[in-house]
Order: C-alpha cells, then sequence, then structure tokens
C-alpha cells in the first residue's frame, strides 16, 4: 500500500520530519546536499541518494523540506531534480516555507507530468520536529492530500486544511511566521519597558506565559526575550530574514501595507548588518534592548 | 473580621467587580458619578453613596476603578474625595490602569496618613469581570497585600504579586495592555495578507488560535479581528488610548523606544479622528483593512 | 564629429530630452513602443524607427529612458534589442531610474562587445526635461563620459561625475528619489499638523519655501502637499513606487534598514490598493491627511 | 521712542540675540540663571539684573529665550517673575520654542494685566543668530507686533506674520523643527545606502546641496550628516528631543498621526539612552549607521 517516499532535505527540522517516517514504518529514502547528515537516518534504516532524483520512486512521493525557494525550484526541475522522475501518478509533498508564488509555479509544472503539488508547510521548533507534534497546513487536490494523510500524521499532532489552491497553505504560514516574529519584538519591547521601570522582564514574561498569552508560541518564546539569550539555535535569524522577505514580496504582490512586518524586517536586517545571522531568530528582540541603552548598561 | 469597602467607579468592568464581593459577602457601599448606574448593585444589596467620601469608612478598604488618572486623584484627594477619611490603617487598592507615577504620588500621600497603597490593576474583559475571573497583578506593602487576599480572591481566578514598588503592578498592566494592542494590530496585518492572497483571514484566525496562539487573549480577539467587526464593546477605544498614552509615557521617561507600541498609538489615533472612540478597541486594526483598499472593495 | 544617436523611450521625461537633442543639432532616432508619442519629435526633424535595433547605430549612442529594469533589457538585449547592434565603441547611455544590479549586468553585457556603458539617471520633473535644466548624474569609464559631455549638455543644467563604478550614478539617483519621497511625507505630515492646529498648511509651506527650506525641490512640491491636490501629473504614482521598491532592493542587499523608506514605501502601496496608481506621486502624502480625519471632514 | 528691553535667556541663541540689540543701540537688561553668561553682553553695554523681575521696566519689553515651556512659566508667573511688574501696556515678546498651548496661556495672563503677548520663535543656528540672520515667525496682536518691527528687525533677516492666534507661530516653529529633524534622519537613511553602495555618502550630499536640496537647511547639514560627527554643538539633543516631544504633544492633541516624527522621536529617546544628551542633534542620525552595521566597522 505504502508509497516509496524520498526525503530531500535534512536541516534542523527535515531531520526530525524524516526520523517519524522511518520509525512510523515507511520506505524513506534520503537526501542531502552535506552527506554527514545522512548518518543518523542511514542508521534508522532510511536508505541514502546521492542525487534528489536518486531518492524519489516514479509514482511514489517526495518530500521536501529545503533552504528557500531557490532549492527547492533546483531539486525539483534543475538537473539532477526529482521533478521528471516522479512521474504520472506521484506526489509532491512540498513541506519548505516558501511563496505561494513557487508553489503556484511547481503545482503547474507537475500538472503537466500527471504529479500532484500539495504544499504543506509546517508550525513548531526541531523539538516538536523530532517529536512528531508539528502543526501541519496544506493546500491542494483532495484526492493527493487524502491519499498523503498517514504520512501526515506521522510528522504532526494536527493537520489543516486550507483548500485546493496550491499556495493556500503557504500563504497561512507566511501569516504565522509574521505574527510570531511581530510577537518576539512585541515581548522585547515590552520586557525592555518593564526592565526599564522596576519590574524584572522575567517575572512579567512569566505572569503572562500562565495567564492571557498562555500560549505554545509565547511560553516558548518569553523567557528567551526576557533573557536577551538563547544558547540553543532553533531557528537561524537569516533563515527568519528568508521568511519576512518572502512575507513582504506578499504584502507588496497583493498591495497589503504592514508596518509591524517592516518594523520586524530592519531587525532582522539590522541583526545580519551586525553579523548575528547564525544567531536565534529570538534575538532580533536585541534591538530593542539596544536602543533603550539596556546592553551598554550590561557591559559596564 | 471583614472591613467595610468602598467601590468607587461602575464602569463596564467596575460593576462585576462590585457585584462579586457584594455576593461574597463583604459589606460593599458604592459610588458612581452617574447614579443610575448604582441600581444594580443596590438590588443586590450594596449601598450606595452620594460621594467618593461617603462610600469610604475610616480603617476600611478604598477600592478604585475609574476612568483615568486625574479622575483617581479627585476621587481620592479632590474635595469630595476619600483620602483625608480613610484615616489611620486604612487601605487604599487602586485597580484602575494608570500611571506608575501616578501610583507613586498616591503612595506617598497615604503614607502621610497611615494608610497603604496597594496597586492591582486587572486584566480581563467585562464578562470575565462579572465571572470573577480576571487575573490580577498587585504590588505594595507586604501586610496591606496579605489583608486583601480574601477580597482579590472574589474578583480574580488569580493574583500576582509583583514586590512592594508601589507602581510595579501597573508597569506590567500597561506592558500587558500594549502586547494586546500589539497582537491586535498583528492579526490586522496578518488576517489582511491572508484575505488579500485568497485565504480566508477567518479560517486562518481559527487555525492559530487552536494551534500556536491558543493563548485566551488571541482566542478572543482573533474572531473579532478577521470579521472586522465589533458589535459589542468591551472596551472604548478611546479608553485603549488612554492607556497606549500611558504606555508611552512610561517608555518617554524611561528612555525606552518602542516602535510598534507607536504603531498601534497612531492607529487608535486615526480612530478617535474618524469618530470612533466609542468603538471597541479592536478596531484599531481597521485601519489595516483601509491602508489595504480592503473597505473600499466591501463597499462597492 | 558628432555620433549618430538612437533615443528609446518618449514618456513624459524622454520626449522633452529627445527635442533638446535634436535642436541641439545631433542626428537622432527615436524609437518608442506606442508609435503615436513619436510624432512631435519626427516634426522637430528626428528620424522615427520601428524598434530600438533599428534605432541605433553602429558605433554610435544608444539612450535609453524607459519606464523600468525590465524593459531596459528587454530594449537592450530583447530580441529587438539593440545590444548587439550597437557594435564595436558604441555608447549605451542608460538614463532611467534603475537598480544599480541591472548597470552591473548590462555593463558586463556591453563590455563583451566591446562597447561603453555610463549610467546618467536625472533629476527634475518633466517641464525641466522639456527646457534642459535636468540635474544629470553619471558614472562609467572616463573616455565614454568625455565623449558623451556635449551631449549630455543638451538635456541638462549640470552634470555631476560619481566615477566609474557602472550602478554608482544609479545608487545617487536612488538616494535622491527617496530623499523626495521622504519630504513628500515630511511635508504631509507637516502641514497637516499645520491645519489641525489652526495655522494654514499653505502659509506655513510658503513660509518654509521662501526661508529654511529654499531649494527647488521643497518650493516645486510643497504648494501641491499643502492643497492635497496635483491637476497635472509630473510623476506617475506607480512609477514612484517601482523607484521606492528598487530603494528598498538596494537597502535590503546593502543591509541598510531605512524606517522612512517603509513608510513611504506604504504610502505608496496603500495608494495603490485604493487605485491611485495614475496619480501624480505628491499624493502618497494624503495617506497622511486620510489618517488624522482631514478628507472625512472636508467632504462632509 | 525705544522701550526699555529686559532679555531673559542667555543660552546658546539669547547671548547673539541679546548682543545685536545693544549693537543696534536698544536699552537693554539681561537676566541668566548662571550669572557669568551675562559677562559678554555687560562687556557690550547691556545692564545685568539679578531677577527676571528685576530685567523688566513696567510698561516695557521682556524677551524670553529660554529652555523649554516650564522655565518660561517660572520667569513669567513664578515668585521672581517679570508678569505683574511687566504692567499696563507691557509687551512679552516670547521666542523660546514652545508649545502653542503655553502660549494661549500666557497671553491670558497677560491680557489680564493689561499686557500684550506676542509669540516670535526663530529659525537658525546660533551662528545665524549671532549674524542677526534669524528667520522669524510671529503671532499676536496687530499693534504690538507694529511697535516690536525695530526689535525683530535687529535680530532677524526677516519676518513672517501667521495672525493673531497666541500660538500660531509656536505651531509653525514646531512643524519646521519636525521638518529638520525629519530631515536629518532622511539624510542619515539615504548617505547610508550610499556608502553602503560604493557611493561616498558625502559625495552624494555634496551634489544634492548644490541641486534639487539647495536650501540652507540641507546645506548646513548634509555634510555633518554624512561626516557622521559634529564637533560644533549647535543644537544639544536634548533639545531638540525636548521640540520633538512638543511636536508629538499637538499631533495627539489635534489627533494627527505622525510616523516620521514617531521615528525621529525614537531615534532621540535611544540617543538619550546611549548618553548623548550633550551631543549635536544632527547625531540623531547616527542610530542609522548603527543599525546598519557601519559604526561597527569602523572600529574594527
Amino acid at each position: 500500500m505504502s508509497r516509496a517516499i524520498g526525503f530531500i532535505g535534512l536541516g534542523l527540522m527535515g531531520e526530525g520530519m524524516a526520523a517519524n517516517l522511518v520509525k512510523a514504518g515507511f520506505d524513506v529514502t534520503v537526501y542531502n546536499r552535506t552527506l554527514a547528515k545522512t548518518k543518523a537516518l542511514k542508521a534508522l534504516g532510511a536508505r541514502v541518494a546521492r542525487s534528489p532524483a536518486e531518492a524519489v520512486t516514479a509514482g511514489g512521493i517526495a518530500i521536501t523540506m529545503v533552504a528557500n525557494d531557490s532549492v527547492l525550484e533546483e531539486v525539483t526541475t534543475g538537473p539532477d531534480g526529482f521533478g521528471e522522475k516522479l512521474g504520472h501518478k506521484g506526489i509532491h509533498l512540498s513541506m519548505s516555507t516558501i511563496s505561494p508564488v513557487t508553489s503556484e509555479k511547481l503545482a503547474k509544472y507537475h500538472l503537466a507530468r500527471g504529479c500532484d503539488y500539495v504544499a504543506a508547510p509546517v508550525f513548531g521548533r526541531p523539538t516538536a520536529a523530532a517529536a512528531g507534534k508539528l502543526w501541519l497546513c496544506m493546500s491542494g487536490p483532495k484526492a493527493a492530500k487524502k491519499k498523503l494523510a498517514p504520512v501526515l500524521q506521522a510528522m504532526g499532532q494536527s493537520v489543516h486544511d486550507f483548500g485546493e489552491a496550491p499556495g493556500a497553505a503557504n500563504v497561512v504560514k507566511l501569516a504565522g511566521n509574521f505574527m510570531i516574529a511581530a510577537l518576539l519584538e512585541t515581548m522585547g519591547e515590552a520586557f525592555a519597558l518593564a526592565d526599564k521601570n522596576g519590574v524584572s522582564g522575567k517575572d512579567a514574561a512569566a505572569f503572562f506565559a500562565e495567564t492571557l498569552f498562555a500560549a505554545p508560541v509565547f511560553r516558548n518564546y518569553a523567557p528567551l526575550i526576557a533573557a536577551r539569550e538563547t544558547k540553543d539555535v532553533g531557528f537561524f535569524l537569516k533563515l527568519g530574514l528568508k521568511d519576512i522577505n518572502l512575507v513582504l514580496d506578499a504584502s507588496n504582490r497583493s498591495q497589503t501595507p504592514m508596518p509591524v512586518a517592516n518594523i520586524v524586517h530592519r531587525r532582522l536586517v539590522s541583526a545580519m548588518a551586525k553579523g548575528r545571522g547564525d544567531w536565534d531568530w529570538t534575538m532580533l528582540a536585541l534591538g530593542v534592548a539596544e536602543d533603550a541603552g539596556l546592553m551598554n548598561k550590561k557591559k559596564s
């Protein structure tokens, strides 16, 4: 019954997602640009391919979890891409955070080859990916989504359907990442205000996290923002910038002015200019503390 | 055992809070500028006073839940104010959203008269006030806070202590109201982006409200923001502006630049300029939709 | 001595610029996508070509003054483009407002064919173009700039050299257009403040225009902004948006956060969403008046 | 003919202004909080008073050029203030940058005592004050303005009348200082963009200063902004913040959202938080360079 799965892209998120598929008993072949990252998967029982095309079986499922739109296009339609091989009745399950425009483009590409394209971007940090606790939103042809149900279930705690438009799920993902980034900035401002008015930002964060803002995203991020440091990187700041660039691109195309999106974008760009691209993206809020002179005081 | 309570200010919030005190068996005398609003409380068994001073008993508890800092100063230290009457060992429980500076000022005023001042601003909409489900943060002298415990319990689902500085709880309240306002704007931008990119903002709101943003504040507000209308007013926009003005005042005094606070402030000011002061403050996000041309399209 | 000139692009600006070249005695062949716009030039003595390639002579000068980067690439390197024909020792004088990245790309393209590329974007409204009073900034190979001196002199009141990097002059042009847009917004805010505080914005504009802000750009725009209407279109708002998009693209690539650029961008996007793309770009400042409720009052 | 003048406030601006009055032959008595600053004026022939009241003659002219609204109220209506002494037919010529609300308040105060109040804030840096080259805007009763003409002429190169409303000239002054601050930020962004794209910001500044932005305010400030340092302080940053606070106060009272004003305000607040209150206010633009990582590079 179960189709062969080619899983392409073993970054911080992809590794845990692919592992859950293997553990759930799927026939998984993985591909990653740097081979070293395939070791753990191989140990779990996955096959390892040397190219995206090699990872995929005709009529099977190609799952992509790669860094950005251009890498996605390359692994799909590039020289070593799996696009031509996926063939009739294949399904491309596209899980990266990408532009809805790219989804529309790839959906057309696959349609011409008898394949289906389903967008299913994910919400959750690497720990959630490893635990199979991601939230998934999806959009694409009904029949394909039905066939993918067991695959998606193995990776996420819930799946939310946004209809058949190829890029719809990507729009939701962009809106969500924007909201998270906006919350990081908002918390940065709120906790800096507290700190500079005699109340520990950490105490304020703890209060809000168990009362009106008692949501996963707040509970995860509030202590990190209040502490103004993140030892572990869950999501690279440079990738956060990529996502907010996609948000602003969608904002531009659809003529939707978004002032808060501009603020978080500037924070991320400034962090890049200061050489913080490989820090966790929570550190976008560090700019707030710097503007408030809080970081100077720390040093002195 | 229980001291007499004078409850001053029966607005959308105060009415439910005072009612819960009466129901809990406290000896409550209420005062409100417009007498009509005291009817329901009287029916429940509260006494009705004709002035703030008349509402309060020497050595008792004065609870204030009024519109702003200047009204608070008037009912406390003005000609008919309760300040002189509260007397030795009285407690002023100040629950309005006010500046920490005003709390410091009033704490000194009461201290000189042998009274204690406890700030205990509340989080929650009028329905939560009526249901005794408010979240309370408090700050002030330890002994006074201990004495107030049963009173606070009658009004809130939990009480959070932020130490002895008179204005500390007010700082937390301001930080919280700022975060809520920021969330309203953020949702306004996110859902407008969705709507203009072919995904129903309402569907996106529903998804986020049950997953990563599954917090009370988001669950309450997301459907209202996505619908772009609020039939019932839980919190007047003009009062929201008052609060954000307090936030900006604290931001200024403490030299903490807050760009998102500036954005929500401009939304509120613009809404005032358009005559929307008596709408619910969720409608600050309407400015996003207007900038995106969404409201024009609605009409046509 | 004088080389044949092919002039491509007869928009609001190009028409006057080409006319000045004809009047100065240059041998000019014009090309425009819609033929009708070539009539006036023909009457002045210019030849009319049916394609960009036809307009240009091998070893001559190709002047481009087109709508945007993609049109420029099309008329240069597209199927009917002049790129291959311009040939050895030809000069491409690129006067449109474009990205420095496009200039770098085209400079390489021409270099490979033995041609020079000189960027020379212009400052001034259509009346200045017609009067030969433009300010020109240029960058490119020294020898080519020297050869172009008489051509440039026929179109502008002064020429400013920014060195040899192909895109340098474009950077200056983008910085300048950003500053103008920022000034439009700034004046919009300042005059709305005046109007809403009992001082006629028009009077304030007149005062500033003859004192501390007595610069051409201010003198031209201040009365238009203060009046909040522009009957004549000097520069289409949709083209202004294109330019600010180029500014933000350069800002992004170079990691330079620009908050005021974000504001004017949002104004322009919002104006587009409200169907004002064909208005004059001064009307970006109308958003200020709308936010302040000034336009409501006007109607009522 | 000429009434006795009491000149109160010998800061960076006031000293030059008072000196010009003495040189023009007016009978001038000066007062300054710190006596040392009166030396130069005394040497020129001015009398020196020990209090604001002592400086002023009944029925004479009181000129105030002080730091802010509260100092102005103190020197006018405070214990040692000149208000009661100025007496019948006296004129208060109020030249500080203050709120229009304060002007309205003082106009009423003087009216009750038979005096006139004329607001006449000034534009220009200290060098212009010393050279008698200030631009003056004024508002107040016609007759009083007529009487003041020779006095104003001695201090400024031109005088601009904004009618009889007491605060009208202050509104114009606030609008103007906002526009200057907005220009500082705008230039900061434009020149940072240039610098980070391979074009010297200094060269760009020089080009704009002699072409489309060839206005005094631009010519003065552009080189300072481009150089990112100001050795001489013409206007303290902390006073610039005071002015922008007045702008935002007027913006709030009149319900005029001003996003660019918020940006410059945040820059000034951040500069204060970093201990730069005594730097020249051009340095508000330093925040742009810091956000862009330009200052890091300088140090390394």
